[in-house]
């Protein structure tokens, strides 16, 4: 068997639910082991929640952590850093310094320029730097990119995109009978989140996911960011317009003020030939529909193809879900890190890792929406 | 019982599938009876399918029809007006001003100072003039309208409007191995259709069905028209940003190249406490669902309210569908058709009908997304 | 054109939901005009309802009416049978000894004898005699049939059929605040509805659609009738298996107390090869799965195939319901009509139409069922 | 943090799909520890299975396993049976008589007889016998059986449960091209299996889902098992009525052979006052409707309710599947197995587990199932 990878974490501590979320992920498929953290800024809350997980070695500081476990004979061979956004490129950094691999929440970084000094220090340190955008790591959306790719769509024409939630539909962030709402709190300040409030926390997953699918990122984007709930600092609400090189056109939407919606993110793409839909509440079927045909429920388990095959873990008709696909990255990101502690090419398989420059193109897209936006919705090229 | 309307028909011979469906839907609930028409303004063709439905009275020319019926002392009641959208408004015309009350497919015309001069003429004239604008026809529809008139939803913030087809795909206009499709020839040709392609076509109904439920309309918008096959000489695309009077955003997607698509109109509606969607491939049913709580599948036959009950026919579980919508137009024109002649008001449960007044409407859109679109996708204000 | 048939009714006045039903399927088409009817055994209501729908000629004695209506220059060519069980069959034997063709409700009669007595005047009398098992005028229900003769699914294996409603889940019918419920009256009342209740009313269709579809009838049923009403006279539960002489195996169930359904009547069938489903609250979709296959969902309007393309008026995505299957049979109907009264053999489309002998199989099942829930469960042949 | 308790494993091989999901769902929440195996009954591919995950001690032979591991000071805390049927019972008693605790796949034997001795031995030695009936770990599953238990539903009057697969449509236990199905090939030797085939894999199963969602067992059945498969030596197609205490009746169906079904447990209850539905495949939503209204979509994360909530790792919107299911059996499993060592009763939330008397009423309704089926479908009392 190879070697369990030794990983450590950032953030996550007790009352963050993507730490947790994190920890089950990388055990799912027994590729890494958990043996360091700083897991919260505050260091009494780092300790009783880095005893509460049975961690081998607590840090109160992160800085001493990356300095400590880059020279350790058994230190960590990577970092997920859980944080809120504003923390990523410190950090991130830190460990590339200390010659330590990465896995990061999204938005990569606050700014374009932080993501590209992040992804040049990847390629300087020599690391593997993986980022979450966890719905790149179901079965099915690999396969459906592969379908793509292999043009069982055709040209691409028509490219629709949403995530919808309904979580910040009300000021939940500025305090009520429960006192405030820590993940609503760092999400909606700029401080912490950055410039893109629902932009940066699911837009960016959204883009992400339609330029996987499709192949494809928009060459501009005419947008308009809005902010529903009295006093909120950032924006609730994004819808986009877009234009694609080879003539295609799509559309984008997030919200976190959709009543009703739990976590709606929805991709279809329309070729000349076909159309291909994906619910990720529903990870397990992926519809494709011939032009003037019948649609076509492919499944998870059934559908043959070599992408799918590989972050396949159970036989149709039993449910994958969220953690299968977060686990999924886990399990690539460790075929890369150990290929690359090699010195030899990943495994073709785990290419499909979401990583620092999917990061960068997202922060392009921030960019981009964010200019439209302010300029009242005129087209503006991405980066 | 109340005696049968006299019904003619101009335009709807053989061939053309939305004459028979305007037959169906006006004797469904036996309201009317058709005794004339202008079938074709092909005079042979005319007379054959005049022949082929036994009808009364069969006319070569809608003009002569237009005084002939006028004149009767058993002239016909109401005119429908089933023709490509270049003839409907000098048609309307000659009708209205024989006294004849029109019945007419959307959209109103080609142009709106055409669509605006209509409106004045019903007025002036005192007709009752229907525009089908057939979805609005479900019982589950206005239903919904009622439940966002009467504040279930909250404040309305967002509305997500979509019409997908995809028998446009393909350049079946410029014909083919079985020639050339009639109802693809007329629908793109700018000198019949008007300037706008789907945008006329079914952008129309999506936006009215958004209007008719939000109860409101926007005040300015930003769109792209685009056209994906070659060759075409009309959008076959649209993709519109909104913006409402009460700060509410929006978008607006039609296509007739949305490959797999049969006639996916589909409607969603958020508040600041519930959202509502619509499918119009699933009429029978219509979601609701509380922020941050359940779906509630209402049921047409189930749902209790004045507007559904009064638009079905039979019990929750027997599904009705799309001439059972287009019949409720035709019955609640029939009823409008009474009240006038009888010179008291319309029964109320009749006024959710379509009018030309919601036809103006889709015109002052049209206007604007092709004011827009040719504006490099700048906002502009609706009429 | 060919003339419209006349067609006369029996029952069906006010307040009875399907003699409305009958009445828009018989107009749908424009295949027939309602002449003549004893629309109630109370003479006043008989008056009054004919009136209220502007009827020629009513009668206040159903005997009366077949015997003038069958010497009539200007009678009726069929009469429409819209009674409670018992009157089904002295009435059909008075109309057909009048030379009248007949379109009867379900069931047949109250017993198997009267039911081949029925079939065998039929026979002797010349006339086409319909039965409205409803659901078998949907297109995809047609079109399924087809698949399963064509050998699509292989040899058939399993047949699970289903209809669940909920409307009788309380003893409305013994009255409550609403008065008693007249629908559930006369279904719970053996002298009126006959010794079978729910078996009757909803078993015998889904009984008939799973023999329509399948195009087999099994050879022995061990059954259980239950009544979960204090006080019902009469079953308002029936679950059974079912065994066919090819040796495949079925289920059916039917219950009037399944809390929540509306009018969920279901078929699965499941050959060697693939299985089909089909759901009567969803009937213009249909699925059919390869064993081991991604499922595909075939669509009304999409399929070709010439059974559904006959029974299919409006194109893919524009829905039909019951009242549009009700009505194909009243197409089929005035198909057979001409035919039988020209002495030709009826048009190959019609004869999918169900008939007497239709009904002479539901009752077969019916006294199977009885026969063997009153020996406990016992496998016992069908007549 | 609570220490992580030690598991062995007997059978779970390489090729043996249920041992990985065994691993990964012990693994997932971090209660267990994998640290001993007899993984094969054959001695190298027990010791290659054993180095290919990296496992700290493999036996050849599970008696040996058994003895060793139950006198070593860090032997394991609990078993993981996961064989072949007839295995079940005799490596059970072995661990059990080491003191160890054991965690054992379903049919929990291939007797009654057999069953009823682990359930005495279990008692007698005082240890936590789990058997993994997996579905009633989901989340909604546990909030089904509350919902019925708080009266939501009224008194239970029908209950309707299957269990379709489509993977032995074809004799695959007899060879191919691909060689001898290895899963088929033991499940269908009644040798290994037991007498009964799709009876004891899956029927059991949906017995357990109704039994334990209705909260009560039926009191007889009437069954009829059929093999289609020619040369398969065991049943694989169950039908079967039931017949409950209070009246209740119910449905069983579970077959192996339903072309184009995947893994399809699909289970209905409806009471007096509503109705509740839950599908396998999508195990983030239940479905309850009150009798003639609405139905709601609870979804997994957004109900309220102890058991649930138990259950649930991530939030609405985010699936959780089959594996977490799978793995709150497991940490139901650590907590009873922690308190039974520390002589305390069990946190109440784990007292969900199945456990060795459900596996006794699941031979019980085997032998009734069978006993009935030999005698043509007559009731047959439940042990």
């Amino acid at each position: 068997m190879t070697r369990r990878l030794k990983l450590g974490m950032v953030g996550g501590g007790e009352g963050a639910f993507i730490g947790a979320v994190h920890r089950i992920a990388a055990r799912l498929d027994d590729d890494f082991e958990l043996v360091a953290g700083a897991l919260s800024s505050d260091a009494a809350r780092a300790q009783s929640s880095a005893d509460a997980i049975g961690l081998a070695r607590s840090y109160a500081d992160w800085r001493e952590m990356a300095r400590e476990e880059g020279v350790r004979a058994d230190g960590i061979d990577a970092v997920a850093i859980v944080t809120p956004n504003h923390l990523h490129a410190p950090m991130a950094h830190a460990f590339m310094a200390a010659g330590i691999h990465v896995i990061c929440d999204k938005p990569l970084a606050v700014s374009l320029d932080e993501g590209r000094a992040l992804a040049q220090h990847a390629r300087d340190a020599n690391v593997v730097f993986a980022l979450t955008h966890t719905y790149s790591g179901y079965p099915l959306v690999r396969h459906a990119r592969e379908m793509v790719a292999a043009g069982e769509l055709g040209e691409v024409r028509v490219v629709q995109v949403e995530y919808a939630q309904d979580w910040l539909a009300h000021p939940i962030e500025q305090g009520g009978a429960d006192g405030r709402n820590r993940q609503a709190s760092w999400r909606t300040d700029p401080a912490l989140a950055g410039p893109a409030g629902c932009l940066g926390d699911i837009g960016t997953h959204a883009y992400q996911l339609a330029a996987f699918v499709g192949g494809m990122e928009p060459v501009a984007v005419a947008a308009e960011l809005h902010t529903f709930v009295p006093g909120r600092r950032i924006d609730d609400h994004v819808q986009a317009m877009l234009r694609y090189a080879n003539g295609a056109r799509g559309m984008l939407w997030a919200s976190q003020v959709a009543s009703g919606a739990e976590n709606a993110l929805r991709l279809r793409v329309f070729g000349a030939k076909a159309g291909l839909a994906f619910d990720q509440e529903a990870p397990n079927e992926l519809w494709f529909t011939p032009q003037g045909g019948e649609a076509q429920r492919l499944t998870r388990g059934r559908v043959t193809g070599a992408a799918a095959a590989h972050a396949t873990r159970v036989p149709p008709g039993h449910p994958e879900g969220y953690l299968e696909a977060f686990a999924q990255l886990y399990r690539d990101a460790a075929a890369q890190i150990r290929a690359r502690d090699m010195g030899v090419p990943p495994p073709p398989e785990s290419t499909l890792l979401t990583t620092v420059d999917d990061g960068v193109a997202g922060l392009r897209f921030i960019e981009a929406v964010l200019a439209s936006s302010a300029a009242d919705g005129a087209w503006r090229a991405l980066g």
